[in-house]
């Protein structure tokens, strides 16, 4: 060990409780809330078969339309528009797999998508970044770095590579280069970036297969599609979807929809139209490249009738997360919500319970990836670094509740409560003895103190504290084990792609 | 309308959205979460009468042990203890009535308890008030009536009294006659208070006669029991259980345990011992008086290894949330959790997720009656202004949610969805337009503009913001109508129970 490092670590200040939990597949112990009845949910299902038997949906794409007019449906080139069959689509979909592994460049990381399986994924594409020492600005590749450091050192993102902010300091031709190279490096758990036109997935899977060192063993990075509602499917996002299904890697497809703009003004009919663009994007990728991994992504809220925003965690964004999955279990797909979502400007009450307004429901409804999980502010458009540390505490308590308590004798230690008996308690029995220092979750960031020793230690709340926290984590970041070989590798790619695409159109 | 009226009306802000929302009978759309199984279940339901058939409990008041002796149960009077027998027990506990209804001086108001039923209640028993102008002091009566006209001009409290905050400048002897003369007359909902010997729950029983002016017409007003974990119910609890079910009126029995310290530090050990407690408490009501409305409470949390303070919001609370109700409906029992605990010094994100902690899983266990709905701050030890109305919003979103949407043709909205095709929106629709002004959730709190509006509107925090709503909604308070007459028994009975109080010792 170098003077340096050993200095290095001297500084450093004790790990966080968080840091000592380990990576694991995390799976949910109770049944999902069903929120609606079969009977209504089946009502959907028909709102849903009907708009794209009878409005249609847009495929932006001669690709798309050619596959489609292939596999039977009417199709008109000019409007760029498809009518598809209930029976078409159904067995379209039905190609998917329910679930499947994510793979990372360790596979001791691997993830299963799917099933009762809970995978949790950081912030993502957030044009501001912001941290109480430096405000509100513009991301930077720094600040990227920074979250993929933060987003490694927590054990709780079982995808832990995701386009965190946007690094607006780095050409728009060269960001996805630079994104997939920072995530590739830093850390060794699975990757996903947003899938963008032909151009991006390639460039990425050609990154993969050198970060894993050849062929790619499946699913190992994606990208998140978003139908451009209503029943809107761009050349981008087809790109995205068939370019990274061709390869088995993972496309999520999630219509964004604010009922009251981008849909009629109920939850019902954001709903039928969430299931008619999500299962249409789904079916283009599985008649291209039947088998490759999909996930159905839910991204419906309302439109707040007073700003015109979208109303991020309140009742109806509940019902969609909740209703959503139910559907996506109707067609034996993986389910995608998000975690964090606020409209808050800062990280204060409204945006932790935001949060957990639209946390709580994609837990219960068995939600198989959470995006978001960590970091919203502002509707999305600020990557948070205390907002990041806050959702962390609320996704450490999830992990811990969903590994459930223990009900047997020895839990329940009958003895010890006949030997305490009647009054008195349990502080020093041989039962607590053996337990108290893992029995019970232990918090990162709350602070459960009294009034006069957090007072005597600053006083400070929630969000003072996460500053701290987040940057004692990012100093105490050990870049996870890579082969020199491979980062020059990368490195070569990376400055190749970046003069060979000056001044092309990436979407072109 | 006399001059002054005018002015002050014409003074008055624009009403906050929760006002426009009307008091209902709430229910839950959902099945219960089940959070273990049923042979779980049965385990910790054997443990516990375990305990009371082998280790006991301890009954400190003469009336109870005779009960107890009388029912045919093993009975110490040295010791106070008593050895319960499932038989005896359950059979006790099968009296009990499965739901009940709670009576408001406006019959308009009437709540049930039980079943599929919801009712909030507000913040109880703090020691200290706090705003943000005045920061934490001890509580005041001053306080104690700005807590009850907030609570009475917010819809959504279905039990609408409480034991705000403890009126410190009152005498102890005089505090449940000012405290319930401010009840009663500051709402016509229905009202509670503690419930701690036989004096207070007497005064109260002949309060609430006056205010109904009669006879009671069923369980008007009741009490919060703690039993005094482990395994002991003092004389003031008792003296509450046993004056209130002799009068018909409810109590609320709940154990007040903290794993690790009035428990082992399990949540198995803890539930287990809770439903011995819960169960034994209720068989004594039961015993005395068949029929007596009651319901069973928990409040199951761990001590915090680190701090030795109990551990709000945490998932060891959500555990005890979701398995309290799970036992409860095991016994057709009415269930009663919090909702708004946290441990947070301030109304920051900390004291908004670990309130979102509680709240979620109450709501999701179809807990019957959330106590400490709002206004938690400190381990309950303070009840702050700002935090009040920060809880009302989540707790007016839940209202919203329960109530849910629906699924049908109107809704779907199939033909507007065909008119406006792709892309496009939808917001000059004949169907938005019918619906944009009541459509969703109109928050009260919560701020969703963008960023600029928000700086340029004084780019307030939602704590500073809770701070101007609610001197808002205490400037527009209108007090319910109340005979004079009433009034005047109310005071006469007040003035003349304080000078016989003096010197009395109510627990005596």
């Amino acid at each position: 060990m170098s003077t340096r490092t050993r200095e290095r670590k001297a500084r450093r200040k004790p790990s966080l409780s968080w840091t000592k939990m380990s990576f694991q597949q995390l799976t949910n112990p109770v049944a999902p809330v069903n929120w609606v009845s079969q009977e209504k949910l089946d009502k959907l299902h028909e709102a849903s078969m009907w708009i794209l038997e009878n409005v249609g949906m847009a495929f932006m794409d001669p690709q798309a339309l050619d596959i489609w007019e292939k596999a039977g449906a009417k199709v008109d080139h000019k409007e760029e528009r498809v009518w598809i069959d209930r029976g078409l689509l159904m067995e379209a979909v039905a190609k998917a797999p329910s679930q499947f592994t994510w793979h990372a460049r360790n596979p001791e990381f691997n993830t299963i998508i799917g099933g009762n399986h809970i995978a949790f994924n950081p912030n993502s594409g957030m044009p501001y970044a912001s941290d109480l020492d430096r405000g509100r600005r513009p991301g930077t590749l720094e600040d990227f770095t920074n979250f993929a450091k933060l987003a490694h050192s927590l054990p709780f993102f079982q995808i832990a590579g995701a386009p965190f902010v946007e690094p607006q300091d780095v050409p728009v031709s060269q960001r996805h280069l630079e994104k997939m190279r920072v995530m590739l490096t830093h850390t060794d758990r699975a990757v996903r970036d947003v899938a963008h036109g032909y151009i991006i997935p390639e460039d990425e899977v050609a990154m993969a297969k050198i970060a894993f060192g050849g062929d790619l063993p499946g699913a190992c990075i994606g990208g998140t599609i978003n139908v451009t509602s209503p029943l809107r499917l761009d050349d981008r996002m087809i790109g995205g979807i068939l370019a990274y299904a061709r390869h088995g890697q993972v496309s999520t497809n999630t219509p964004f929809i604010m009922a009251g703009a981008t849909s009629p003004a109920t939850i019902a009919s954001a709903l039928a139209q969430q299931n008619a663009e999500a299962l249409g994007a789904i079916a283009l990728a599985q008649l291209d490249s039947p088998g490759a991994p999909v996930i159905y992504g839910g991204f419906t809220q309302n439109v707040d009738m007073r700003s015109g925003s979208p109303a991020f965690g309140g009742p109806e964004g509940a019902w969609g997360i909740f209703v959503g999955a139910q559907l996506a279990r109707r067609y034996n797909l993986p389910f995608r919500a998000s975690g964090s979502l606020t409209n808050s400007k800062v990280a204060d009450a409204q945006a932790a319970y935001e949060s957990q307004w639209t946390m709580w429901p994609a837990i219960m409804a068995h939600t198989n990836f959470i995006m978001h999980a960590v970091g919203w502010l502002e509707g999305g458009l600020v990557a948070s670094f205390e907002k990041f540390i806050i959702d962390a505490e609320c996704i450490a308590m999830f992990v811990h509740m969903l590994n459930n308590f223990v009900i047997d004798d020895d839990e329940l230690g009958l003895d010890s409560i006949a030997e305490i008996g009647i009054g008195g308690h349990h502080f020093g029995t041989a039962h607590t003895m053996e337990r108290f220092e893992t029995a019970f979750y232990d918090p990162g960031l709350s602070d459960r103190q009294g009034f006069d020793p957090w007072q005597n230690a600053g006083g400070q709340d929630a969000a003072q504290r996460a500053n701290g926290i987040y940057k004692q984590l990012l100093e105490n970041y050990e870049a996870p084990p890579i082969d020199d070989a491979i980062c020059e590798e990368l490195d070569a790619f990376v400055e190749r792609r970046k003069s060979e695409l000056v001044g092309v159109d990436l979407y072109g």
